[in-house]
C-alpha cells in the first residue's frame, strides 16, 4: 500500500484496522450460519467443507483447522446457540481490488441465541420476489459476503408483502432459492430443487435433505426450475441451518398442501 | 437483536462494533474513490450525486453534507491525496439480512498517497477476461461494496497475463467494462461505451467524458456492445477516477491505434 496516511470514522481519526478489511471494503470474504446443540456444531462436516471450498475458490489461505478447533470449543461453551462464522481476506496490503495473497485471512465468530421456540410464524407465507439474482458460475454456491441482492429483497419483502420469504429468480428467469432459505417444490408429484451452478447458495441443509432423502428413498430432482412451476406447485419446503426443513402454507397467498413426502423429509432431517 | 452474547476474533474475544457492521457482514455500503488537487476534491459534484443515488436505492439515511463536509476538510488539509470515502448502513440491529432501517451508517474516510507520476505502465496492455458480471439492474451503476467479481477477475488477469487492465463482459456476453475502469471503443470509425443499466459501474470519469465529449462536439454513443465490436476497435481508452481517460496501446496482444478523437477527450478531462 501503502496503508491509509489518515483515516477518519464519522469525521473522527480512527485505527485504520478495520475500516481497511477487505471484508468491509469488498464483502471479500466467506460465513457459515450454525446451530450449536447440546454444545456441539450441528453438521459441522457439511459447514466445513463448504468454507473450504469457498476458501479455495476465492483464494484466501485461512488457518482453517485452527478456525474449526475455535469454534467446536465456542460451541462447547454456549451449549445451544446460533453461531455466526464469518473469514475476510484479512486487512488489505495495497489499494484497489488485486489482493498481493500475503493477507492474513480473519476469522470472526460471533454467538447469538438460538433459535426460540415459537420463533417461525404459526402460517408460513412466501410472496413471489421481482428482485433477482445476478448471475456468475464464479461465485455460485458460495455463501459468500456479496449479499446485497439479499438484502434488497429482504427490504422489498418487508415493504410489499411482509411474507415469511420471498422466492428470488435469476437474471436469466429460472427459480434459484429463497432470500434466506433453500427451496423444494412438489410439481406434477416430483419433488424439484433448483440448480445451482449459476449463482444462489449450497446451503447446508440443502445438502443435508438432499442425501437424506437418498436415504429415505424420496427422489429429488436437482434441476432448472421455471417460475411457472413454481407458481403451480401444491407444495413447498423452505430449508436453512437455523430453522431446518419446514413446509410453506401459503405462496402468492394461495394455499399449499403439506406433502408427505417433504414432511417425512422434514421429520428425518430434524432428528438428526 | 439482540447483538451476539460473545465475539471472538481470531479466537480472542473481541468488541462487536466492527465484527457487526454490515459492511463487513454482506458488503453493504457503497463507496466512492477520489482525487484531491490543491485542496479540492476533483469531481465532487459529480461522486456526491452517485453515492446520494447510491443511499437512495439502498435505503441508507446517511448524514451526506456532513460526511462531504469532513471529505472537503479532508482534501483541504491533505491537499494532494487519493480518497477513498465508504459509508456503510452501520452495526446490524438484528442478525440476518433485512435492515431495520434504524441503524446507523457509518462514513469512513481514509486518505492516500496520490497518484505517482509514472504510475502507469508506459504501454497499456488490456486482455479480454472469461470472469464475468453478474446482472441485477437494480444494482446496476452503483459503487456498492460488493466486489468479490472484480476480486476475482483481478486475480485472474495477474495469474494469466499480467495486463494493466481486463474487459469484462455480462452473464448474457455483453461487453460492460474494465475490473477498475470504464471503457471507450473506437471501431468503425465509431465511438461507442457500454450502457450499464443491467451492470457495471456508472464511473465519475465516464460522466465526466461522456459530457465533454458533447462539448467538444465528439459523438459517443452509449450503447449495447458486443464482445466481437471490442476484438476488433482500433483504439480503446479506460476511464477512472484515479487515472483519468487514457489510451490503452494493446488488446489481447494486439496493437492498437491512437485514436485522435479519444485522445482530445482525454486532455479536455485531464484540464479540467
Amino acid at each position: 500500500m501503502s496503508m491509509p496516511a489518515e483515516v477518519l470514522v464519522d469525521g473522527l481519526p480512527a485505527d485504520a484496522r478495520w475500516p481497511m478489511d477487505r471484508g468491509l471494503l469488498y464483502g471479500d470474504g466467506l460465513f457459515e450460519t450454525m446451530l450449536a446443540r447440546h454444545g456441539a456444531i450441528r453438521f459441522e462436516a457439511d459447514h466445513s467443507a463448504r468454507l473450504a471450498e469457498g476458501c479455495r475458490r476465492l483464494g484466501i489461505n485461512a488457518d482453517l483447522p485452527r478456525i474449526w478447533s475455535d469454534a467446536r470449543a465456542a460451541a462447547a461453551r454456549h451449549v445451544d446457540a446460533t453461531l455466526r462464522l464469518q473469514v475476510t481476506r484479512g486487512v488489505a496490503e495495497a489499494r484497489g481490488y488485486t489482493p498481493t495473497g500475503r493477507e492474513q485471512p480473519c476469522a470472526i465468530l460471533a454467538m447469538f441465541a438460538p433459535p426460540a421456540p415459537g420463533e417461525l410464524p404459526e402460517r408460513i407465507r412466501v410472496s413471489t420476489l421481482e428482485a433477482q439474482l445476478g448471475e456468475n458460475p464464479a461465485l455460485a454456491g458460495l455463501k459468500h459476503c456479496n449479499r446485497l441482492e439479499q438484502v434488497l429483497a429482504r427490504q422489498a419483502l418487508q415493504a410489499h408483502s411482509g411474507a415469511f420469504e420471498g422466492l428470488m429468480c435469476s437474471s436469466s428467469g429460472v427459480l434459484v432459492s429463497g432470500t434466506m432459505s433453500n427451496v423444494f417444490i412438489e410439481v406434477d408429484g416430483e419433488i424439484l430443487t433448483p440448480a445451482l451452478d449459476r449463482c444462489g447458495v449450497a446451503g447446508v441443509l440443502r445438502a443435508v435433505a438432499l442425501r437424506e432423502a437418498g436415504q429415505l428413498g424420496i427422489p429429488v430432482q436437482v434441476t432448472t426450475v421455471a417460475p411457472a412451476a413454481a407458481a403451480r406447485c401444491s407444495a413447498l419446503a423452505l430449508s436453512n441451518a437455523r430453522m431446518g426443513l419446514v413446509m410453506a402454507h401459503e405462496l402468492d397467498g394461495r394455499a399449499l398442501a403439506i406433502s408427505p413426502r417433504l414432511q417425512a423429509l422434514a421429520q428425518r432431517v430434524a432428528q438428526l
